[in-house]
């Protein structure tokens, strides 16, 4: 299972002293991008291709709040896939605080020129990488 | 109903030349905010009884970007209140390209010094403020 | 003189119950952007002719502290301009508590496909918006 | 010298493809507590005996910009301190790119209950630590 840790910033703490929960969907992104990019798909490679993938749904769930300087862990898989949508979960976990922090989903879907896309149109070296990514659960 | 609205800033946005989407999140918080406010529940007032409101789940579905100085309308309601737990829908408009951008939803609970607590402990006023926010729908 | 106003959002503030300092660099970008486009200038206009702004220098003297809610006013008028640089300078006053809260000033040149460019080049009609602005102080 | 090291994130671009500008003044700020944390200092001890630390100054010089996935290494040293106020000069170089991308400075001072205070009031242990680590170039 792929781990993306994180520290929590100063800068992303608010008024009650815990991190601010927009950020939660920052460090989703970046373990996403860091997940792709380990298993050979980073952003900037499907990027070139001329293909675009936003967000498409998010879905999170707070269990329990993180503070300065803790350590986040942010465990992410790639559960669905076709060539048009695929869907991420995530774990993050409280290292610091021993505890489970937050569950989540993120959807996502390829465009091109503005229009929804195939995967397909990247090239099969793309396609392929991430058709054997899903895990098989 | 209540509307806020929104310039989307220039740091706002991301390398694909639309609104990054962590921020709809802090719009949503805006919003949110906002209707409080409007109702006679600014969250200074709120919080100076002690009592925080932490985010419990949000769950976002992205139809359509926005891009930076595009005029967004941010709708919301409450649509669920008990004394431990409240819930607001959103529908996010772009004004500028008259299209639906985005549905939301957003799960609430009250906390006193870090655990979970009922709004009965911030004082009738504010919880019958709260209550008779409820859209009846 | 040019007047931006705005409010201190709560994903604002961080753990000193203040708004990050960060944020005043967003601010500046909100009311230089407002200001250029009240006076003609929209920078979609200026982007739209391949010319591109980017901050070259920012210099930040944090006098007193912003909380959630304040109503923070951001003066701000363009001091300096050749065809190749500009800077602005920014009287940020916190109205809710009556005090000068930061004084700033930025420093910003034109690129054209990545490289130091001359306004000029953006055509006579935004040149002249541009000059006509410095205020003669 | 200390180095804190950085890669720029897709939520930290905008619209020019680039990192925008207001990240660099989080990045010094990431780069300042790892600085202080590595010397025996970290906020949360600070910030245990009352004290905050704000920022009074911020002054940045834009080199060369960075794009997303760029590796960043910001260098960072302690050149002034007395017990009420201390200065940091900072150093960030785009690993990626190979090239100098921005030099900032920054002024902090020091608080108790929102007052100006001396670090003496945090306690000798605290202020030798800091005091020790000015750099005597």
């Amino acid at each position: 299972m792929f781990h993306y840790i994180h520290k929590v910033q100063y800068h992303e703490t608010d008024k009650m002293s815990i991190a601010h929960h927009s950020n939660y969907v920052k460090w989703m992104e970046e373990a996403r991008v860091a997940f792709l990019e380990e298993h050979g798909l980073p952003f900037q490679v499907i990027e070139a291709t001329g293909i675009l993938s936003p967000v498409v749904e998010i879905h999170m769930e707070y269990l329990f709040p993180c503070e300065f300087a803790d350590v986040v862990d942010i465990e992410c898989e790639l559960v669905k896939f076709t060539k048009v949508r695929y869907e991420l979960t995530y774990v993050i976990t409280n290292q610091t605080r021993n505890c489970l922090s937050a569950r989540a989903r993120s959807i996502h879907c390829f465009t091109k020129e503005g229009k929804p896309c195939s995967l397909k149109q990247a090239g099969s070296e793309i396609l392929n990488k991430f058709s054997s990514l899903v895990c098989n659960s």
